[in-house]
């Protein structure tokens, strides 16, 4: 099969997985619901014909070993989610998957001799329970056992849901006990895996922006989210002059331009208020208080403390001036985690053996590579996203591109290959 | 009684009928409703008390008519309105009428050669009806028959709530037909009436903080309110670099700033921005669409109206800089009411003669002398409001300040005695 050939191919099978879905119409498909066990089925059927000894684990990842018939039995996990936003697109994740399978078939072809491990995570996005990961925690031994006791909206647990699916293999649900979570730790990725890799849609509109096919990603930024409340007075808006005001609007208004602006003259930094709640919240009110979000991401954990201990500092400062109140809140703090050096570098020589411009970047989004990265040395790669869309019905992926990827990996899994070294 | 002791019977009489309400525990008195029956009879039995003719017209304005000895049988009406907003202070509407009832009595005492009538207006708020000034507008000739099939919360029209009310004077309830009506017309204050005047709390900062108790209002000042929205493009916080950004908020809080740049540097003017509402409104998505309420205000119209396309440049100017699209809608015109120059010049001298510093303010609210002034002569005297706060249960006003307006108020009526040739 041409390259090109299985390009289309690749893109039919993510179709045709974006039809199995808990909505009619469009594409949805949290943790575990029904359709994960067509997208199951369908996939454990491929795995088969590819001649790999198929399995699901304790929290519904399904995972296909390809064994080499070399004596060396050093293995490459390959993979991404299955699992979807609400009314998603057909790309997100899925794609990661199917050419994890056609990277396989290539391998088993070739003879490499080279273990090949392809997993589809079941939970990436976090929709059902809240909480992003679960699959590939699991996988890389960072799955909290407190995790089982989340509920989703109605009222079903972790555990319930992983037993609702079939999957009450010894898992003790009542929580904390030590015995059941010995199937969980059993999902733990095998001590003979070299290595993740991880290919995905960029979910923005750089490589776009460049003309690029693919990026070599680096690190997935870390990130910071606060919530920033300014209290100032609420005065009728007609008989309050402008210099007898406390206008907490205003004051929300300079600071968001000032957040911008850090972040625009901060190379790498991305800095959004997305999310604004005033009150009294009426046209002929001064508005009393308006709380607003920050998300701050950077590769450099140390850029990104710097530019919220800035941000803080101008919050305070613009306030104090206005008379208003300021007070910050931080609610989430994930430090940068730096894709492996070595394995990343063969990628890159992949990128360019392949012919295309060997372009590195950040991840400004997490990913499966992100926690696998904790346990294995990780590499990802980048596939352009055209419009930059994703999480949306429209998000497509060009033809050419997935070209691209399947000749980038198949030269990087040559390279693993050649590597007799591997530290782990 | 000294001035001293009126003051302070003024300031009882208003927290007596401050607990006629609606709502036990807080004062609550919309249009029409039992409370206002309630502070009908209290008014009334003091209207009678002063020798006063009382009735109520079809729109539920209590009204007392003095009448003077003295052959010349003008008419002065002095008043304010009894409806409250929910949750108000004892002060707001209910502080004019019960100085009008005290200046009555002063008149009547001196024998002074005028009459006078009290009107106690039936709504000024538009809490029940979503439209203000409904006493005023059937006094003033203005009560557009239309306003009659206004629905409250519960459905019930305006003309069923005054029928309710017992007032079904012959007002025909089929809309915009014509004998029913005649009852309405019957409200227009008589061809005698030489003018109006409204005392009534400032609700506003501004004497306050120039530590003035009184001042003479020259203008309602005119108002404009749109609304703008502002269509960017939503898109993943983390993935979207800056440069590749059509960020809604960013944009909004730009023109914010504009907006306040504007007012403070406009001499009188007040522009405010009180309500935002953004979409989707997450924390990690760039926001697509911000939607800001404009509430801009001005005692002279061609100010208010180079403001208002000022700004609406602006804002086109700032969103097409940012790939964001503009769109300007306004929701209400409301010219500038100019008080008489006349009436207002006696009130004036009254102020200077009664010893206080003659401050001359415009009113950055909405008031029955705004709708008056388009029938009859108009002055309208401002209370100093401690800490600017009204429509709020802490709504205060100080002893000494209505002591100072009745002083005022008694040298007005004298100054108008003494002028023989008004222009109606």
């Amino acid at each position: 099969m041409s390259d090109r050939t299985r390009a289309a191919a690749v893109l039919a099978e993510c179709q045709l997985l974006a039809t199995m879905t808990e909505e009619p119409g469009r594409t949805t498909r949290r943790f575990l619901t029904p359709p994960v066990a067509q997208v199951h089925a369908y996939l454990r059927r491929r795995m088969e014909e590819l001649g790999m000894a198929v399995s699901i684990d304790a929290v519904g990842n399904l995972r296909g070993c390809l064994q080499s018939d070399a004596s060396m039995q050093k293995r490459l996990v390959i993979g991404s989610h299955i699992d979807t936003v609400p009314d998603a697109g057909a790309f997100d994740g899925v794609l990661g998957v199917v050419l994890a399978l056609h990277l396989a078939a290539e391998a088993r072809a070739s003879s490499l001799p080279l273990a090949i491990e392809v997993v589809a995570f079941s939970e990436e996005e976090g929709v059902r329970f809240g909480v992003p990961f679960l699959g590939s925690r699991a996988m890389a031994g960072r799955f909290d056992p407190a995790l089982l006791a989340l509920t989703d909206a109605e009222g079903i647990s972790v555990g319930q849901a992983i037993a609702n699916f079939g999957l009450n293999s010894g898992l003790n649900l009542a929580l904390n006990s030590g015995p059941g979570i010995g199937a969980i730790e059993e999902a733990i990725v095998g001590e003979d895996a070299i290595g993740f890799f991880e290919i995905h849609i960029e979910q923005g509109p750089v490589l776009e922006a460049e003309g690029l096919s693919v990026a070599v990603v680096t690190a997935i930024v870390g990130q910071t989210r606060c919530k920033f409340s300014f209290q100032g007075r609420a005065n009728h808006a007609g008989t309050t002059p402008m210099h007898l005001r406390q206008d907490a609007m205003t004051t929300a208004a300079e600071w968001i331009l000032a957040v911008e602006a850090l972040a625009n003259k901060t190379d790498g930094l991305v800095a959004t208020v997305g999310r604004i709640v005033a009150q009294p919240n009426a046209g002929n009110v001064i508005a009393a208080n308006v709380r607003v979000s920050l998300d701050l991401r950077h590769a450099r954990d140390f850029v990104r403390e710097e530019a919220i201990d800035t941000l803080t500092r101008q919050a305070e400062a613009i306030a104090a001036r206005r008379g208003v109140r300021c007070e910050a809140r931080r609610l989430l703090e994930q430090v940068a985690v730096p894709m492996d050096e070595e394995m990343t570098a063969l990628l890159a020589e992949s990128v360019a053996a392949a012919g295309f411009a060997e372009r590195h970047m950040t991840s400004g989004a997490g990913h499966d590579a992100m926690v696998m990265a904790t346990r294995l040395p990780t590499a990802m790669l980048f596939l352009r996203s055209p419009g930059g869309v994703s999480h949306h019905p429209d998000e497509t992926v060009l033809e050419a591109d997935v070209e691209a990827a399947l000749k980038i990996g198949g030269l990087f899994l040559r390279r693993l290959c050649a590597r007799s070294d591997w530290k782990r």
